[in-house]
């Protein structure tokens, strides 16, 4: 009976949470709040530390975004970039579980380089690399690699796409039992098991192999966070867990149906892309409390900064609005998101469309989480959102986002994640050790192993 | 008087030794010796481990060679790559002191990725880290990146030097006291302080600045390797650290006499430019147990891999030749060592004319470190060698390569370094904590900094 109720408790479908690391933490002035610590913001020890917490409350992996340009307006908020690869391997040596996501661009980075950086993150972390696909949006970068101008949208997607390809098959080149190292024959490693890719593409041509033996993982987790159309078939076909920006569960509900169906219709497994919305929760022991808390970051904002992101975003400039006056829709109709991010232009639109808000509320609406949802409570509030989400369709877990660091999460992994476990709904403990393991992923072959197989 | 001998002590020159890991050790046959453990070559640990004795030992660094192609031959080596960026940064977090150098080709890496990778081990390391600029001259990396052909040695060392250039204005970008993280003022970072760099040159146009504020060594330690008129050069006018491979003092101290002269004739002070090649100890308690040592390695030498190793370095193939047979000077003289490392073609050369070997000889000189210098004996002897060539003008310093690890290592740590120190000639403790406090070399100002004073 108690061998049965345990089996039940495991079959039971478990929400997947990630800690999203932002320098300062995601409210845009969570750097000054009292208690962050902004003398600690290049200290590794303040990252180990986060990560060993959240790996101390059993989540599935601690995220970092990436770009490779200065972008936000640096004067007002701690908005400088931690590069991941390098930030993850040394958090990687202070934690044994955790998974480590990172973002890199398959616009910005050369395939062969960037398999190896992660190739080696997977091998020094035991199995917990995941990489984050992005093609980067922001202007700003293309002007750091020698490029007149950014490549279009759909310039960018494709080239992704075969970076991609190219990429797998530089994790795919050395079959999992290439590497022989036995001293008494002296075979280390059985080269009719390393294949060179030979790939010729388009875009890219590289011969391969890679110059490390096969990774713990097979291939790191392919995470992608595109919301666009191309975005989104980008992700259906290949992403294995979808990075993801709603303010209701409408939107979230339909993005998420969307997804799985374009993953199925590929023949893919749904279950095998995880949908994770952001969330980032203000948390009180009353209503009241938690609504003084987020009141609290909203005077710290500094509207100078608010209005460069919100520039940032939408194209429209509103240095000169007054922060009490209502914010036209017509404020926008000129804006050409053609460069930017359509989706979260949208995002904004939609906010001025439902909400009427001053200038004012609508830049504290973005300051807490960059058009990312924000949920103020209790924390069985915050705990029925997440369920209430999970269960209807619309994640299958989440991507946290406190507010800031370190007491903005650890508030979440004692208040919160105790609550969603005796619900049944997040584990006790890992079962495993990968990344994999932890998102329930399966573990790839070598697209050459299995070649090599058929054709013998 | 105590007080007097002690400063005596430390004013004297002092010997920089950096320990250089290479996967199952320098010998070809390292991951087949005894006590070696291959099945820990892709375990993070086993490094961390090594690291950590080498700072026991108080030594100034670990060094990581690096290239982005498999070159060697896998079938009977160790040869796989360890990416350096991220087995450093993972070592970092296991070590306190001790300097990190990784290698990184300017032919293949983007500027602004090798800045931020760069930017990033040194902030988490708190000042550690050197970078072993090098343009990687193996053919098989170009067909890694889509080129069709390797771009020439002088195109490849034009193109180091503009690289150079531009990531030392991205790593100068933020001024030291651009950031600021007040929290009470609301002020982030002096953005007046922040640089875009506006580089505009014949091979890279990169805008900036940095997106990572200035790092505690103000640059990583500029290391350098290569031997040929255009890398001595390039040497003499950007490195702060120098490798090289010599077989005979002589041979150390012409390199050295003709390093220190350009680098002076360019208006550098030579004592900040650190000559250190390369010595592979095989110890024994005495002169019969070092040579027996050596001896077993020689045993575990497979010739096919010694064969393709030296074609490699030769361009001449020796598969036909008897392992009896002498090596006559003739057989390289139709080779052209235009596209290999003609520095190493030239030491083989010299070999050969010197020491008129058989095959199984000159096979077995570079077995045990490609080229560099082995010395085979008593830690006597060892710490004689390394005193004669410090105080002869051949050397600061020496980067050590273990035949094997770790035992290899440990016996150089726990038999030579004991006997240097007892000479005066190397520290009992580290007196700093960054690889620029070690090696005795001065925190770069930034570009920017001083232009803004010279305007003022
Ligand atoms: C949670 C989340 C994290 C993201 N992180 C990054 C990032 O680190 N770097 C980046 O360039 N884009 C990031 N993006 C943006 C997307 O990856 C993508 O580049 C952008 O949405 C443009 O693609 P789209 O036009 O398909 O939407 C992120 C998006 C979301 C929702
Ligand atoms: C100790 C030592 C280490 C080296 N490590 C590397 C390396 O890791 N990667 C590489 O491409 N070349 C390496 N080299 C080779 C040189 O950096 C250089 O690329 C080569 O000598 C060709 O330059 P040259 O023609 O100026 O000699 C090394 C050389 C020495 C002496």
């Amino acid at each position: 009976m108690a061998l049965a109720s345990t089996q039940a408790a495991q079959a039971r479908r478990q929400l997947v949470l990630n800690l999203f690391i932002y320098p300062g933490g995601h409210h845009e002035a969570g750097w000054r709040y009292p208690g962050a610590r902004p003398e600690r913001l290049l200290d590794i020890t303040f990252y180990q530390d986060l990560a060993r917490s959240a790996e101390a409350a059993k989540l599935d992996a601690v995220f970092f975004a990436d770009g490779p340009a200065q972008v936000d307006n640096i004067r007002y908020a701690s908005r400088f970039r931690l590069e991941p690869l390098t930030w993850l391997s040394a958090i990687a040596a202070a934690t044994t579980h955790i998974g480590l996501i990172g973002t890199a661009s398959t616009t910005y980075y050369e395939p062969y380089n960037l398999a190896r950086l992660y190739a080696s993150l997977d091998h020094l972390s035991g199995g917990r690399a995941g990489w984050n696909i992005v093609t980067t949006a922001v202007p700003q970068a293309s002007a750091n690699f020698g490029l007149a101008e950014t490549p279009s949208h759909a310039e960018r997607y494709a080239r992704a796409a075969e970076f991609v390809d190219v990429v797998t098959k530089l994790w795919d080149s050395w079959e999992d039992d290439a590497l022989v190292a036995d001293p008494v024959s002296g075979l280390f490693a059985d080269d009719s098991k390393i294949h060179p890719i030979e790939h010729v593409g388009r875009h890219y041509r590289v011969k391969g192999a890679l110059n490390t033996p096969r990774i713990p993982q097979g291939r790191p987790v392919y995470v992608q966070a595109g919301s666009s159309d191309d975005g989104r078939s980008f992700a259906a076909r290949y992403a294995e867990a979808i990075f993801t920006a709603h303010q209701t569960v409408e939107s979230a509900k339909a993005f998420y149906a969307d997804i799985k169906k374009q993953a199925a219709g590929l023949g893919r497994n749904p279950d095998h892309v995880k949908i994770l919305p952001g969330i980032s929760p203000y948390i009180g022991s009353t209503e009241a409390e938690a609504r003084q808390l987020h009141e609290a970051f909203s005077d710290l904002i500094q509207p100078e900064y608010s209005i460069s992101q919100l520039k940032q975003i939408t194209g429209v400039d509103f240095s000169g609005h007054p922060l009490n006056g209502v914010v036209e829709l017509d404020a926008f109709k000129d804006a050409g998101p053609a460069k930017l991010v359509a989706s979260r232009f949208q995002l904004v639109v939609d906010i001025v469309r439902r909400e009427k808000p001053t200038l004012r509320q609508l830049i504290d609406r973005l300051a807490g989480a960059r058009g990312h949802y924000v949920v103020v409570g209790t924390p069985e509030k915050i705990a029925d959102e997440i369920q209430h989400w999970f269960e209807s369709g619309a994640a299958d877990g989440f991507n946290v986002m406190p507010p800031w660091y370190a007491a903005g999460f650890d508030l979440f992994a004692s208040q919160v994640v105790p609550i969603l476990r005796k619900r049944g709904l997040f584990r006790e403990d890992y079962t495993g050790r990968t990344l994999r393991e932890h998102y329930g992923l399966p573990r790839p072959q070598s697209q050459f192993a299995e070649a090599a197989r058929a054709t013998a």
